[in-house]
């Protein structure tokens, strides 16, 4: 053990926690049949005898989880031996460390297996960060000074659409009224809506029930994926519709399955049911694309981001008028670092956030970035709402609570990150207890 | 041994290759100051007797490599077990399998480590194809049905651009002549550009002596990296320009070192120096930007490729009205397979391609996807070069030829892939030989 102002990162841990998501068909969509929800997770330890470890992780479903866990390993040499307390009051110096290394950035740049990394590593550098202040994510970030906010950010290649001057600016102008924004986000929590019934493995008896449920339990908006079969989404839609009536939003997600032409064609057969957004209608990549599918199928919304693999991606299909909604993913991109550039790009495009969530803690992370963004950013929560699936909370020692359709802000100290050790030692791959079971049998 | 027809996959080896090249500053720019040119390296075996192998690997700088690895080592469960005529027949077959596993998609889509290493095993079947028909890759291309080369792409996300039909068309346009084409091309060999003299490492003298070297060596164009200090930039390319004379052909290379604005007033600045191209002004994800750069730099023209992660992003860059030159890769996207695509894309829009080469082995491979587009599509090398740096070849036991400014057109079946052993038990990393050495001392 050191002396506090001494301490160093003196561990980094990775797991490869997988978990049986496939049996159920939760999860299902047009593009992933059969997805294991899996987390490719990390913790830091320190020498500084308070106990405190950071924990990040990325999401995947399943097969490649090992790689991400080899990339996620390349990184200690970067890590290990850091003062912790400079390291946690500048998380981007670590962040420039990552992303600006010349080697790794052939293996992106700041894209994919190697980028999803580093965002695992600086998420739980900020998990960590948040611990030592006894403060949730949400409000060590709100409370901040917007100019150290400014210096958290890579404003590499996004100059043509925000400085760090107008991103300053944008930061200033979203300070007055935090306090009170505070107070009503304890009071009421952040807005959710919810994908749980819209899975394609479940039949029209059990969307409809669990449509209905979302409506009782308060969710103004739930979610159907699509893009399998037209006359499935039709049907499936309508029940829908018969379902929540016509005063609740039903988006609908095409995870990435059609070209440009196909996108504009089948949500505009889909019309009728007046979907509230169309979400991947084709390739993350495809900035001119999203614009093309956008022009044609108006006033249904398109959403996309949580394939979205940087914030320069996200610039130009904000600068392309490509999106509606902008989802923003806390464990694709380059942790909350780079988050903090998507934020600050949205704001100055005017266009709402609704992050994607779900999966194995990512609903846990997220509401931290939605819930800075109400405070001290957008400040609003106008059309605005976190994605909410009922999957794998319980694995979580913070787990997101939800209450009549809305998130509860939480007040632990942290990114909401750390999974129960039990959960690790049952669901590692492939020697946890669950897996060895499995896998000889 | 089976009989050749009941052949199988029977091996993947895995190799991390590191050549220590940092010590040479061969190879630096303005983003890379002290590469070690890699090779994540994979070797496939047959029991089909013939003593034939697939070669295939992933170019990267070194640290990181060992990801690679372990990326390429996911994929072998999709190998292993596939009968070899089958495979070797239908390359898209395992294309198929590995870009659209549910699972391994989520790591991308299409992008980054688990692209690259798609593209290294598609590639080492499309070597063991070729060895197997007697045929240098370029050939075995060169005379296949437009049919079969069509089944061979993956139309997903480019029909708003090129269709199987419209790509059937180019391939058939592209016929008459090939003949002729082949036979000039055994006899002059493929434009060839050098980028030999241009490093950010040498010091003017070496610049100066180098680019006289060129010139008198056959080369009608030679590059320079730019962008780390403008006013020896200015020097640099004063020295070059003098010593080549006006006839000669200057690329710069900024290796994605501005944002939009400073890249334009950079180029602006080199402009009195004629340079042919600027290549990779900006983040080679910013098909919007380049398209802002174009605007601004013309007459010289933009070029990227080397970093463009899929033939989404390419196909945009061609919507967009980007770039003037394409630089594709030969192991950054998925393969032999998708490089198709991106050789219809370009003649589907009149761009020549000019590939990015150098590195290891990638002269050895993208000399292949040149002379056949040249042979039966694009029918011309009318501004067409390719890429050359003289490093590393002696590693290969088919190695490029240069003679007077051209690629001499390869003759030995395969994808001039294999490197040789000793050169493997030597460089890998980090126990063979010269890096036990090495990090001993």
């Amino acid at each position: 053990m050191s002396t506090a102002a001494a301490a160093r990162i003196t561990g980094l841990e990775t797991y490869d926690v997988r978990f049986p998501t496939s049996r159920e068909l939760d999860g299902s969509d047009a593009m992933n049949p059969d997805p294991d929800y899996s987390a490719a997770y990390l913790v830091l330890r320190t020498d500084a005898g308070d106990g405190l470890e950071g924990h990040g992780f990325t999401f995947t479903i399943g097969r490649g989880n090992d790689v991400q866990v080899a990339a996620i390993e390349a990184l200690r040499p970067y890590v290990l031996g850091r003062p912790v307390a400079e390291l946690c009051a500048d998380p981007a110096s670590l962040s420039r460390a990552l992303v600006g290394d010349s080697q790794l950035r052939w293996l992106g740049p700041e894209k994919g297996v190697m980028h999803m990394a580093v965002g695992a590593v600086l998420n739980a550098v900020w998990d960590l960060a948040a611990k030592r202040a006894g403060l949730p994510l949400w409000r060590l970030l709100a409370q901040a000074e917007p100019e150290w906010l400014v210096s958290q950010v890579d404003f590499r290649y996004l100059s043509d659409a925000l400085t760090p001057e107008r991103a300053l600016e944008l930061l200033r102008k979203g300070r007055p009224g935090a306090r009170e924004r505070t107070a009503e986000l304890l009071r009421t929590g952040y807005p959710a809506y919810t994908t749980s019934p819209g899975w394609l493995g479940y039949d029209d008896a059990k969307l409809t029930r669990l449509a209905q449920q979302a409506v009782a339990d308060g969710f103004t908006q739930i979610k159907l994926k699509v893009g399998a079969d037209l006359a499935d989404d039709v049907r499936r839609l309508r029940t829908a519709r018969a379902a929540v009536g016509p005063g609740v939003r039903i988006a609908i997600d095409a995870n990435q399955r059609w070209d440009v032409a196909q996108a504009v064609e089948w949500t505009n057969a889909l019309a009728e049911f007046d979907p509230y957004w169309i979400e991947e209608p084709t390739s993350p990549d495809d900035v001119l694309g999203h614009a093309a599918v956008r022009r044609a199928v108006a006033p249904v919304r398109v959403a996309t981001g949580e394939h979205v693999h940087n914030r320069i991606v996200f610039k130009q299909l904000l600068q392309a008028g490509a999106i509606d909604v902008l989802q923003l993913d806390a464990a694709r991109v380059g942790g909350v670092n780079e988050n903090l550039a998507i934020l600050l790009l949205a704001a100055e495009f005017g266009v709402p956030v609704c992050p994607h969530a779900g999966g194995v803690g990512l609903c846990e992370l997220v509401q931290h970035l939605s819930m800075f963004d109400y405070v001290a950013l957008s400040g609003t929560v106008e059309d605005r709402t976190i994605e909410y699936v009922d999957h794998l909370h319980q694995h979580f020692t913070d787990p997101v609570v939800i209450a009549d359709g809305h998130y509860t802000a939480p007040t632990s100290p942290g990114f909401s990150a750390t999974v129960h050790r039990t959960s690790i030692d049952t669901y590692r791959y492939p020697h946890g207890t669950y897996w060895a079971e499995e896998l000889n049998t």
